[in-house]
């Protein structure tokens, strides 16, 4: 077991509060026994049919998790651990030392505390950026910038009544005005600020937001339920002209295991809980869910729900349509859920497909039943170099063609492999870079490849061991008829463990003119090479002709595989020197990738979702018709718009 | 090949029109490739983005498929190939020959022409009938009992200018005045008729589809559209008190083939073809669905969309909603599809789920592209005996906890095993009985069963044959450790062989005062024993309750396995000699019933759909503000209830 552990954690339990993995299994064993005792009863045979309903604990109740609490990611006051105007965690970033040399900070990830040679070299080169040239961040906060809270005396009375904490501090607010969009982080940055939440609100269960969304009902207030904030889709950024009062519906406090069923391999869960939380909790009583977005630090499973959240095993455990058994929802009109929980029904068109990806147009998302599995007995991470990114693509189709996709299969491309030698930490045997890695490997064979066109897939298998094993040879058989050459298990972890590191380098290219964002796309197979090497070029075009005075960053990685089709991700970044309105460039940028993936048969979203930032194309995307059933269906949810945050339609 | 063919045949190809199957394979993919040429280009690289949309082939043209038409199994006039009041062909049916003994006319099934000598003896010795008492059907239909169409005159002016054909006589209307359930077969049979439509049309494609619907519009007329009329939840039932005239649109010449995407493996189809003619045609080309549901003689590809059906290999080919990639459904507001072939988006709530499951009530589904797949190498049957039901369900759980399901796997109860004697024919290897087959595997093993307490799971593995071995290992030995005992090949293979033929027993009984039906649910793995156990008993006791003389058959298996339930299936039949209004006693019973599954935490149904048989619960079912805004829906979508079939709301 320990072998799956040691691998197992560097997913989600990277950082240091991740004990469970290291203590003994039968031990956890009992707690979720003890658990299980607790909660026991949820689906005996009921007297009457209404107990079949899947009933919210009282907040009062489930002491057993109560007492797991301190062990949760997100405190109601997020200052007290995360970065105010940046990703992540105060205590990790990205930074050049005195000597020059980048450094990341902290305790948390791997990489914490370690020095990265290579990083300022690539930095320098790719963007032609100088360290001499800085755009510092302001270094705090000034209360005295962020606009008043308009109050509606009315509701804050009634919402004292409650007893549900609140607050109007300025910091509080701040927290819940963005996501991680480039324009959000750029003005935050600054300290600009434009309409911002006028109220916090932290309901610790599903009985107390239906008190908070009659309330806000009745005193016609604006709520924006939010999560974990990692929004990319301005999903979270209030409506300039919004003039009710805009309450931030914080559900990081309804983060608990109601009940974990080991029959029907269920779990009933608050919606506030974040991706890592879940996965740790679980972890203790032999259990994952599988479900692994890149943002699951801190993203929550209420906001996967309401976007539709695509996790990077799912080739096993399936994105979040296919996890979900049930859904509570709160909404203006009441609760919406199904009164069962059969795995499978033909009762009409399928409710639960109102909820996902509604994006808090029509409700918070309380409680959800989800599929769990046992943890895996064993995990193996892999890499294959290919001779050219045609060659990883093509095998790629092959490997969805004969079903056989592991856990995960990524395929960067050249550009990305060239950027895998920035991150080399000074001293590492792991974090030996790729190339050195290969050198190790084939230090004949790979002679015959061309580092500026070579790619690389990473791999995971998860499994029983001896299928694994069978599993691995399957795929790198594939693999070989492609060119494919085997690269290790050291390169295939590195590439899975800088997931979460990756998102933190944003924040250090500001410090030195350099902006950049991530945007996806799902597209058939025979589209995906056009489409990638399109919208790399036509961001390398629209960057010359707005004027843009060095050559940007633009590169992609294939991340899901489907039967007909795939996930393409893309990074685009650049130096703005002597641009007088960057973001506004940035966004027109964007805007025309967006347009030239559309124009390639890419989809508007393949996981990130619409938010206001993609709402334009909505309606070409699913038709008149299909955007009249989604606002008919929002204007009778919620005929008054108390779900305000104005995404999608 | 030859072997998979043998035994692929049998499934959806049982009768003689299936050359295809016997002919030469290379020489298909012949075909195939001239038809790829022909429909060339739908994917490629567009000029702008308009071109990406999924278009509609002129009716005329797609000459290479109208030539296929004479293969189709479903003709305009229907009543050339089917009967007019009871299941199937005409040309086969059971019946008690002058010896009394039992056999099935006909030459289009394995059975076809056979001498079934058991049968009667379980049919008395079942249901206490007797071949003296007889309750024959009305021999043909009496158009002069049919009422009168109700004919709007502009509408009907209108539509002869269309030049899309159209018929009032009374054949082809009664044709599509019902479906399947037992009081729409019982008033056939007596020449009751009812509230019928008043005209049917066929248009050829989605064109002369959306023609049609701007004609209903403009004259206010009601139109339900008619697939396979294999309904069993009375969903293309007139509503007795609609006034307009009722349109019946057959969609049965909308079946063709439009393309064929190797690169990507999808298929874009007409709606109106039947399962049989799909299958059929692409396994010329080398391809298949995968998608069996066991109607699938006569149903349509639209009709799954619309009522959300079920695979018997789902396991491997998913459910209707796993298989589509791009709906086009035209609604009184216009058509409704996507702009792109994606293969998984989060772009708000996904509008295919508000088509899937809207049973006719939102508008006509035209066109579908559905995921294909290569035909297998390989496919294997199997059989398992356990030592009762309980250790039956238990293994099946087993095997989906461990993700290990074969593409088929189906558990009977005692009766139905019982009853699989009853369909031994006289001469016959593959028909020797069950019991036979078991004894010859296992004449000592098998002393130590309970004839009166086993039961039998079928199997069937697909895939390349080391795979379908190891695989065939490892669920047999799951089934060890519950006492199962493998029964063989022939045992498994009968069971889906009798699944198409099972369905004309229903018309025999009638023949004898016997009636019955069919429904189903989904569970979650917890319940599934005492769901079952409970509706049975329930059915018998109501049975008394409610008068009838004769103890009922009451019997179920589980037919479809998942994570985290099971659906199960119910056969219920009962002598009613001596019942003054049979039709509402079983009506009362068949309530009392699904109200007993409701209570045991099933769902409203698995795959059969709402219609108007079960509306009644559906509020429940999907709480009040979930059935808001399926309402809201509808009234956005068709304000003047144009398609007034009037289910589910």
């Amino acid at each position: 077991m320990y072998h799956f552990l040691a691998l197992h954690c560097l997913h989600y339990t990277l950082h240091g509060s991740s004990m469970a993995s290291n203590s003994n299994i039968s031990e956890l064993q009992q707690n979720a026994k003890e658990r299980l005792r607790i909660i026991s009863g949820h689906l005996q045979k009921p007297a009457n049919r209404e107990q079949l309903r899947v009933s919210a604990n009282e907040c009062k109740a489930e002491a057993a998790d109560r007492s797991l609490e301190k062990n949760r990611t997100i405190p109601k006051r997020r200052q007290e651990t995360l970065k105010w105007n940046g990703w992540g965690y105060n205590d990790s970033k990205f930074m050049f030392n005195k000597k020059g040399q980048a450094e990341f900070t902290g305790k948390r990830y791997r990489l914490s505390g370690m020095v990265l040679p290579a990083l300022r070299e690539w930095f320098e080169k790719t963007f032609g950026a100088s360290l001499e040239h800085k755009t510092p961040a302001r270094s705090a906060l000034n209360p005295s910038e962020v606009p008043p809270p308009i109050l509606n005396e009315g509701f804050v009375q009634d919402l004292k009544g409650t007893a549900i904490p609140f607050s109007h501090e300025a910091e509080d607010r701040i927290f819940r005005a963005h996501g991680h969009c480039l324009h959000e982080v750029f003005a935050l940055r600054e300290g600009k600020f434009e309409r911002v939440p006028d109220l916090v609100v932290w309901p610790n269960c599903h009985k107390e937001v239906e008190k908070i969304v009659e309330l806000a009902c009745k005193h016609n207030i604006c709520v924006m339920p939010f999560g974990g904030g990692t929004s990319v889709s301005n999903a979270v950024e209030c409506p300039s002209d919004e003039k009710r009062t805009i309450l931030s519906l914080d559900t990081s406090q309804m983060n608990r295991i109601l009940w974990i069923d080991e029959k029907n391999l269920t779990a009933h869960v608050e919606a506030g809980i974040v991706g890592q939380d879940l996965e740790r909790l679980l972890n203790e009583s032999g259990y994952c869910t599988g479900h692994e977005p890149d943002s699951m630090e801190f993203s929550t499973l209420g906001g996967w729900v309401a976007t539709r959240a695509s996790g990077m095993k799912k080739n096993i455990y399936g994105n979040i349509e296919d996890l979900v058994v049930h859904i509570r929802m709160v909404t203006p009109r009441g609760v919406i859920e199904k009164s069962c929980q059969g795995p499978r029904m033909s009762t009409g068109p399928d409710i639960y497909h109102f909820i996902m990806g509604s994006e808090g147009t029509l409700g918070v998302v309380t409680e959800v039943t989800i599929k769990i599995r046992p943890i895996p007995e064993y995990q193996k991470y892999g890499s294959v170099v290919f001779p050219n990114f045609d060659q990883g693509v093509a095998c790629l189709r092959e490997v969805a063609k004969q079903r056989c996709a592991p856990a995960s299969i990524r395929l960067m491309d050249n550009e990305q492999f060239q950027f895998g030698h920035a991150l080399k930490p000074q001293v590492s045997s792991i974090f030996t870079s790729f190339l050195d890695g290969l050198k190790k490997f084939y230090i004949t064979k790979f002679k015959g490849f061309d580092p500026n066109q070579l790619c690389v897939a990473t791999l995971l298998f998860e499994g029983d061991r001896e299928k694994v094993l069978q599993h691995e040879k399957q795929v790198y058989d594939i693999a070989a008829k492609f060119g494919g050459l085997a690269a290790g298990e050291d390169n295939g972890q590195r590439g899975y463990m800088l997931t979460f590191v990756i998102a933190y380098l944003r924040d250090l290219g500001m410090d030195y003119y350099v902006i950049g964002e991530s945007f996806e796309t799902s597209v058939p197979w025979d589209r995906v090479l056009d489409l990638c090497s399109n919208v790399k070029e036509r961001i390398i075009r629209e960057c010359k002709e707005k004027g843009v005075q060095f050559p940007p960053l633009s590169t992609c990685r294939v991340t899901q595989t489907y039967d007909a089709g795939a996930c393409v991700y893309f990074y685009f970044a650049f130096n703005y020197r002597g641009l007088s309105d960057p973001v506004h460039v940035y966004d027109q940028i964007e805007h025309a990738a967006r347009e030239e993936i559309l124009a390639n048969g890419g989809s508007l979203s393949h996981h990130h979702g619409v938010g206001k930032l993609r709402k334009h194309w909505l309606q070409e995307t699913i038709s008149d018709v299909g955007l009249g059933m989604l606002r008919s269906v929002k204007e009778y949810v919620d005929p008054n718009n108390i779900f305000g945050n104005r995404n999608l339609l």
